[in-house]
């Protein structure tokens, strides 16, 4: 075993091609075998192998720095760099985090989760280090999915023109997560597929090489010729164009092609871009055959079978989001589903293969997505954009100016709201009701189980007046037997669970049982603690607010987003701006932390989300409550 | 006079190519006396008189749909479709807005203000046309500027894979608000200027054609030369290799060529990009001679001298902060500024000429812009991301993702936060408040004067822990006298301005002097209000606010930015996750809606944001103060 003698990026640099190949297999194993236990990245990871130890054999980390777009990327560079022997606590709490992360190692130099950051981030890192004098080498590692995002194609313009010193690999596995969309996918398939422009290149040149000299005119034509001709065959031209050398393409699991061509390439001035086709779970066949499957596996598998292990349980929120919409799709045909390279993780499968004219995906493109749906919704359409909570942060800007100043009848469903475990802080989607909440014409609910979940989709979509959102968690749902029918809920009512006279627990989504069981805890102290389903965060149920003022109750609101500026501050405001003084209010949410990755449990746990807390936190209003325990006032 | 007769686009069909050309004379004097008296977006209207005029001419609006990018290059259309003689209210309140504006016309379809958005609309509005199946055109006018806007690169990749039958057109200034940046820029001024191109494809058209035929391998090989050639020299070829088809460029003042040629791109399948080359504030030697200056004119101007009405009055917030950085950047070599496209907006003209190197101009790019400040403060600089609270938005991801979970010593410079005037609705800066104050680890901070802004400049120079924000308005300052020392203020730290035991005031920025005067108000009435300035956002004092409660003193809260989610609902969370019931506190803002154009003190009037309204909100906890009257308690 080599590997077991790898702890740092120095223990490669004296092994043969040969050595690093073996090493390669060792690693490979590794992973399959690991994973088959945490879950994880596997088929991103199996693709990078070999660029991963090219770079660390070719250069010299972290005084060069190694950026990875979104980061996930990362396992192979992780276990070069000492931290092999966590890989058992892989995306655990407290164990080693799935993506790249400054606080485990000097090597990691730059953190992401969301895409397209890498570019800007080496950018920043070559112009500090041109400023500073320095001499280090910057390296970007880029998949094809990424580059459509918009801020990576802001980063290249930029470069481009500056010429900066910096290179670029273009991870080329024809995947994002999903199967990429555009343009420049189309582009960059050209060039990996058309054997003939490295043939047509050969000959071209041979022919050019024939035409006898002559003078003049002509004789410059034909220069100018040769380079057009090489320009285009060079078949970069549109990073060329974009200011950048173009090197490539060159195979990602061919060490020998590929540390030369990176050693060419770090001697180069000014911007190179390197395109490196990679196989997506290269070397694991169960991987290779559905990579798209085997991008991120949260469950163990089987390695021999590749067989996942099934979570038994209730539907997840999203396959319950997914049914909904393909119940509502055949009645209305105004309903096109768009999503930005997530039609898997959002639940739009069932619907692409049935409705491929209603469905857009439009690659990793946030800001476009939000946009072009507002102009869909203009002109008659119902839109329903499909979106991480997490994700949606990058079209905040398009929400605000175009979708809800327009005031459009765009419906945003949004996935992956709360805790979202292993993936951790850069994707915990804790933000969105701060961020949606104060923009004008926004209507926000949350459903407590897949019925709500399915009445409100119905809602949203009887709803002609301005955006609606639903937000909804990365669990499952409750286990309740679906109703067929899809009753609408009117706008801005909230909904009494439990009587109570004591004191009340406003709660959305996930926090609601967690309130019940608040309940049941304070029950055993005498008091009657009354259940609030909060399911519009935007409009509040005003009268049943007014109500609670009038009645004098204390009040809990609970929220599995951030304290700062959520559904609790609502409440405040509310109250406040109502002139409805000495109202006795505690808010419990995710504080102002940033909470890092584990089971969504265990971050519960970690923030004092918890019916203990709850009724401990109601409990400070004792007095107050104590004096409504019915029989005692 | 023809302009005179001209009162919807139907008035234009009839007209020949010399009256059009009239026309456009006619009005570029309509538009150069106008705005003589109002101010306006001169330059940019000027530079699309027969651009519009085409337009109307061939198409038919509004069932055609022409989309402008931003918008504020409309006064053309605006005039050619009724609203003529709206003009001597141009951005006025309840006048003509300065931007498209779907309540003014049924011809005005699609509105902005911020860049970058018209392809994604006019892919939404040609997806949602063809599945309508209508027969409609969609077309969108963008300028080069806006095209390095990462969200329009998005939607060009997305058109181009989609091959929809809609065109843009580029009009192509080499201007955005400032001389534009980028690779994308570089390649256009190629084309632009650049006569070989256009001989050489002639050229090399004779000589392919002269090469006589040759039978098997080698004519084969020619003709893909040939196809090359073509291709390259078309010049187009970085929105060929998007997928467009590219016409042009041609002369965007020649109304002949540009009819023909947009008759022509009009009759094409697929989408079709039609380069135009104008000349911003074409016509009129004042704009066309310094047409940044004559971009957005802010102020009345005399016609035949150009000469622009100087403002009397105490220096803009803008020129503290370009002083004030001038002053540190001389001491702190770690400095460096950032701006997407505004360097003139943003102040940054002095700093660029001094420190050259230290300058980066990203274009209208700010995602990259903010991950890119990220990385600079990785490496030990300092950056200080200039940029309007407004267009911050775009950013909202990265400030959350790359920038504040990273904990990365940003220094974000936020102008044009509160309301902006006569920019309107789409350039308000009243969500930067919510939408960066629950984000961890971040400090915001605002001014109350000028010193106030010069000690903030230094406090966040100072700061070592991680990103900090100060936030100031688009107005003057209060004509304070400059101290040219910066004494740092203690992070977290409020300030009373006035002492008083009835009541508290806590304000922020301009709403200060109205606290003030509230102050006064209720001094008549025998009241003494205590006016705090709240200058810490984030985090609170939260000794003083500890304090207020302590002694039971009824407060408000007075900000100019959104009523939810701001500084007023910080104070509301704090005393509720502090436990202190029973406080009576009033908040004061930007209620929930969005707020048309006008001047700022309109603005300020029709939402209540004054001293009178101010004295009415804390009047309403009457009983409560009059009990804290001295020698009544």
């Amino acid at each position: 075993m080599l590997l077991e003698h790898i702890n740092e990026p120095n223990d490669l640099k004296s092994l043969s091609i040969a050595q690093l190949e073996e090493l390669a297999e060792e690693i490979r194993n590794f992973l399959i075998e690991k994973l088959s236990a945490t879950g994880g990245h596997l088929a991103p990871n199996l693709g990078v192998v070999e660029l991963t130890l090219a770079l660390h054999y070719l250069f010299d980390s972290p005084k060069d720095k190694f950026i990875f777009d979104v980061g996930h990327q990362s396992y192979v560079h992780k276990i070069l760099t000492g931290r092999r022997d966590q890989f058992d606590t892989l995306r655990q709490y407290k164990g080693l985090c799935g993506f790249v992360k400054r606080s485990e190692s000097p090597h990691d130099v730059w953190e992401a989760g969301h895409s397209s950051t890498s570019l800007s981030a080496a950018m920043g890192m070559a112009l500090a280090r041109d400023l500073k004098g320095e001499k280090n080498k910057v390296i970007a590692v880029i998949g094809d999915g990424a580059l459509t995002g918009g801020m990576a194609l802001e980063a290249l313009n930029h470069i481009g023109h500056e010429k900066k010193n910096l290179m670029v690999i273009l991870n080329d596995n024809e995947m994002s997560i999903a199967p990429n969309v555009g343009a420049l996918h189309h582009y960059l398939g050209k060039i990996r597929t058309d054997r003939h422009y490295q043939k047509a290149k050969d000959e071209l040149n041979q022919l050019l090489n024939k035409i006898p000299a002559i003078g003049g005119k002509l004789a410059k034509t034909v220069e100018r010729l040769k380079d057009s001709v090489k320009y285009l065959l060079m078949s970069g031209i549109l990073f060329e164009q974009f200011g950048f050398t173009y090197l490539g393409p060159v195979d990602g699991h061919d060490l020998a092609q590929l540390t030369e061509l990176l050693d060419q390439a770090s001697r180069m001035p000014g911007p190179v871009l390197v395109h490196v086709i990679t196989v997506k779970g290269k070397g694991y066949s169960p991987a290779e055959a559905d990579s798209f499957k085997w991008h991120g596996v949260s469950t163990p598998y089987k390695i021999d079978s590749g067989q996942m292990l099934k979570v038994v349980g209730p539907p997840m929120y999203t396959e319950v989001f997914s049914d909904a919409l393909m119940d509502l799709a055949e009645q209305d045909k105004r309903i096109i589903a768009v999503t930005p390279a997530m039609p898997g993780g959002s639940g739009l499968i069932k619907f692409a293969e049935r409705y491929p004219d209603r469905m857009i995906d439009v690659g990793i493109a946030e800001q476009h997505a939000a946009t072009m749906c507002a102009a869909l919704a203009m002109e008659g359409l119902k839109p329903i954009f499909a979106v991480y909570s997490t994700f949606l942060q990058r079209a905040y800007d398009q929400v605000v100016h175009d979708i809800c100043r327009q005031n459009t009848n765009v419906v945003f469903a949004i996935d992956r709201a709360g805790f979202v475990g292993g993936d951790g802080e850069t994707h915990q989607g804790v933000y969105d009701i701060p961020f949606l909440r104060h923009v004008p014409n926004m209507v926000l609910m949350m459903p407590k189980d897949e019925n709500e979940l399915r009445r409100m989709m119905k809602t949203a979509i009887d709803y002609d007046d301005g955006p609606i959102a639903i937000r909804y968690p990365r669990i499952n749902g409750l286990g309740v037997a679906i109703e067929k029918e899809m009753k609408p809920i009117a706008i801005g009512t909230w909904e009494v669970l439990r009587e109570g006279e004591s004191a009340v627990i406003a709660a959305i989504g996930p926090m609601i049982p967690v309130a019940e069981e608040a309940a049941e805890l304070l029950k055993r102290e005498g008091l009657n603690i009354r259940v609030v389903n909060a399911r519009f965060v935007k409009p509040l149920d005003e009268a049943m607010l007014l109500q609670i003022a009038d009645e004098g109750l204390p009040m809990l609101v609970l929220e599995e987003g951030s304290e700062l500026g959520g559904l609790g501050s609502a409440v405040l405001e509310f109250y406040s701006l109502h002139h409805r003084d000495g109202m006795h209010i505690r808010i419990m949410g995710v504080p102002d932390v940033f909470v890092e990755h584990g089971s969504v449990k265990e971050q519960r746990l970690e923030v004092g989300l918890t019916a203990e807390h709850a009724a401990a936190e109601l409990n400070t209003l004792l007095p107050r409550i104590r004096k409504r325990v019915p029989g005692q006032a």
